[in-house]
């Protein structure tokens, strides 16, 4: 049996050997730059420990995995410019360190390499894989746009909210799973239950994400904590306290949103008092169990011997439990 | 016989009623608008009409050749922010009738949907499709990424420039007829030329772009003529000046270039003028026409019914003979 740990290994050294184009030089470079800076790798591991229920040729989906990574960094790279963020992974974005235009090119050449690996599966597989990810990578897309349009707006209701999250980031790793799976042989039913899983897991995820930005152990938390509370980012707690704050707790919390100076540790300190008054932490993490119980759900499910799921299924109560 | 105006009309009737997507509606709508912007449309057509020198049910080609409209209109989308134009065919630039973001990510948005109009094709030919357009949509991007290198280079040669071109324009003209001959069901032979008359006709194209931009008929030509005079473009004419300049003349070619301030009537003139001393237009219209030689060579190669070819070499002498 096959463990995480060693898909990962083989990952990181495939990422690490995989070539994406050399001349123009300022065309490449940044691809091989954000494709270095790390991260989890853990939408294409999906892939591969999905793959992995199935088949003990699991490196078939190494070329399809590596695609979704790709994917994941192009939008990454073109969402940077977007936002106008200065550091990524503790490092200068592609348009700080060249300039936009870079950016904007060098996202686009990735993206199209992203289909350049994403092709390298079955012949009669092919056509649904990339009609798959065509749906897929638009959603991501109208995520990333719903995602700006509620900067400006205040009314952003909860469903909206999920909607937005499920398409920005869920959408991607429940076609992280279903890749694998297609790849791994699995039926219709088994890759529909593979996408499901991926699709609430991620949810769950990106609450978990929005939760650790407030609750997280600045040890532990790899970004810095409260930074969503600062920027007044409209994450599912500010939500979620914008609908329930009334009266005095209200009138404090729109306060603290409108200030337009305020010591930054005061600001963290005072709206987490507010998240804390109205029980919001315990509701997020509640939404989070339940998505994450969904997802685990529809892995067990699956008609697949219990032994292979074990890899599957330890990873993603990692998921659960992290603290960055 | 279908007559290249049939296919034309078939087209854009097809391209107004292809659906891109609806919701959020900022992320859709400059899709449809830069998509019907217009536009000679010639690209898909060249893919239309090889189709129709091996098959008479040239419309299996018609999702594929909006595939590749659909692409060339995302490079305008994204060159346009690059280059900060503000007008496209005479309307606002995507980026600047809505914002930078929008054109960013609707850029996206239209790259993932050329593939979804691509892959309407024959299972058996999908996989050498794909790679075929990964290839040419990534040679569009590198000849991107050279045209922006070259605006601060002051040595760029002729053959540099040649390749930039190359890559910027003609690929994705060789890709369009080669697209059209694999749905045809041509063989690999034929294919390769289709490309290379593609390929080579797309220079020719481009330079004739260059040479009209200088010596267009203002009434004929849709953009202002010495529109790359007064901005410095370093097109095939300018190149060739730098080249052959010397002396006194070399000396006026640069005082034009480097003056900050001018009277744009008189820079033109004057740049105009220093072409002719050099006998830049001759060589131009001999290259143009060297390239469109070799493109028709190959089409003349082609083994198919003399009747059946005269559409699109018909189509290529109005490209040959264009005034606009």
């Amino acid at each position: 049996m096959t463990t995480t740990e060693n898909l990962l290994q083989t990952l990181q050294t495939e990422i690490e050997q995989t070539s994406y184009g050399e001349s123009p030089a300022e065309l490449y470079e940044p691809i091989r730059y954000i494709m270095a800076l790390g991260g989890k790798r853990f939408r294409p591991l999906l892939t591969l420990l999905a793959a992995s229920l199935y088949t003990d040729d699991w490196k078939n989906a190494l070329k399809p995995a590596i695609a979704v990574e790709v994917f994941h960094n192009f939008t990454l790279m073109h969402d940077d410019i977007m936002d106008k963020a200065p550091l990524r992974r503790g490092k200068p974005t592609v348009h700080e360190k060249w300039n936009s235009n870079t950016a904007i090119l060098s996202g686009d050449v990735m993206l199209i390499r992203a289909y350049d690996f994403l092709i390298d599966i079955k012949k009669e597989d092919l056509r649904n894989v990339l009609l798959r990810f065509n749906q897929t990578a638009a959603e991501v897309c109208e995520g990333q746009q719903l995602d700006m349009n509620f900067e400006t707006r205040w009314d952003v209701t909860e469903d909206e909210y999920l909607n937005m999250i499920r398409l920005k980031t869920s959408v991607l790793l429940g076609f992280a799973l279903e890749l694998g799976g297609i790849i791994g042989g699995a039926d219709s039913e088994a890759t529909k239950l593979l996408y499901e899983a991926g699709e609430s897991m991620g949810i769950g995820f990106q609450l978990k994400d929005d939760l650790l930005d407030v609750y997280g152990d600045p040890e532990k938390f790899g970004k810095l904590v409260g930074g969503d509370i600062i920027a007044n980012k409209k994450t599912f707690l500010l939500i979620e306290a914008l609908t329930k704050a009334e009266g005095k707790t209200g009138q404090e919390l729109n306060d603290w949103i409108s200030a337009e100076t305020f010591d930054k540790e005061e600001k963290v300190a005072a709206v987490r008092g507010i998240y804390d008054t109205l029980g919001i932490r315990a509701l997020t993490e509640q939404k989070i169990s339940d998505y994450f119980a969904k997802g685990i759900d529809c892995l067990e499910r699956l008609s697949v011997d219990p032994e292979r799921k074990k890899s599957l299924l330890q990873f993603v109560h990692q998921l659960v439990e992290r603290e960055q």
